[in-house]
């Protein structure tokens, strides 16, 4: 696009009078982002909801942003075509980068199944403001759940195009947390505590 | 858009289990819209800005949405023409639906020169949640402030389209607040003051 058009306000910056760093220190805690990659029905919304109640439960501000608040909103003129899907989300990074501003915790909980998606919502943010948290339950695990009934229709070949299936999942390289969520030892609980100690390792919430 | 795709998360909706209204509570204040609207050089940012600082200062969480932040990030793909501009409106609706529920008095800094879309954007959260907020600066006190030069460049000709001079600004008909920014008199102080006032009233924040 032209930035050239006079209504187009970047001509004058108007000083932000609040920062960030001040927005944090009023909520006691930083800002961050905790993106969940991982195969539809792989846990992403579960963990997702989980870790906001505990983070509430701490003091801290927290938001999810996941298919049910942004598909139906934010994205609702977007198709599933691959060109839609990356408009998605990159609409997500540019949301996340609103919500970091304004001193939060913002989960997102996206299958996310491109690492070149992943990275370039990772480039949107300040270094060290971005965790990648693999939600690693592996194919065979989610095609049991089939909560929706979609992997079997995948299968049957009645659904093209599904993740895992008949489009590819790029898992994370470097995730900062790999959930692995393969047996049965492994709760919610386990994950959302993993979660909180990376977030008070990395200084985002006190010890 | 269709929702049949099986990528679609609408299918199985997650138990929310941090509420608005939790969120408003930890905050010790409601969440609500307050939609500056007035022509260019009105003062929407300068009071949005002032207003943000305000509230900070009462340990209030706002947020402030801007062509700064917005035209940039979100939007960076929309252009001027009137389809555009009606998207780009349409997806600050969704922002603020988000920033609302997470508890944050939400402030924005749009021309917003037409009703049906401030209206849309009020359809879009509940009632009593949006305040519209008329900076009714009258067009020669713009036009004589003139910070970025357009107003004299659209009088000549060179710029099509302009709020107020080639374009229409469809004033607020029952806006919540009309701030009469017409005198020397009103200092951006006073605005400032009014909302806070109407915030208190509509108990948004404590009297």
């Amino acid at each position: 696009m032209s930035h050239s058009h006079p209504d187009d306000p970047a001509v004058v910056w108007h000083p932000v009078s609040v920062t960030r760093h001040m927005r944090e220190q009023l909520g006691g805690h930083r800002g961050i982002v905790i993106w969940l990659t991982g195969l539809s029905g792989s846990g992403k919304s579960t963990i997702a909801h989980a870790l906001e109640k505990r983070l509430y439960e701490e003091g801290c501000r927290s938001f999810v942003l996941d298919g049910d608040n942004v598909r139906h909103g934010l994205c609702s003129d977007l198709t599933f075509s691959g060109e839609d899907r990356h408009e998605n989300l990159r609409r997500i990074g540019e949301v996340i980068k609103l919500f970091l501003e304004a001193g939060i915790v913002i989960i997102t909980a996206f299958i996310s199944p491109y690492r070149s998606d992943r990275e370039r919502a990772r480039s949107m943010v300040p270094h060290d403001d971005f965790l990648e948290v693999y939600c690693n339950s592996p194919l065979e695990v989610c095609e049991r759940r089939d909560v929706k009934g979609f992997y079997a229709r995948a299968r049957a070949g009645e659904i093209k195009n599904y993740t895992g299936i008949s489009a590819p999942y790029e898992e994370p390289e470097y995730p900062e947390l790999d959930l692995e969520l393969d047996t049965a030892d492994s709760t919610i609980e386990d994950c959302v505590e993993s979660v909180v100690s990376l977030l008070k390792n990395r200084n985002v919430m006190e010890a």
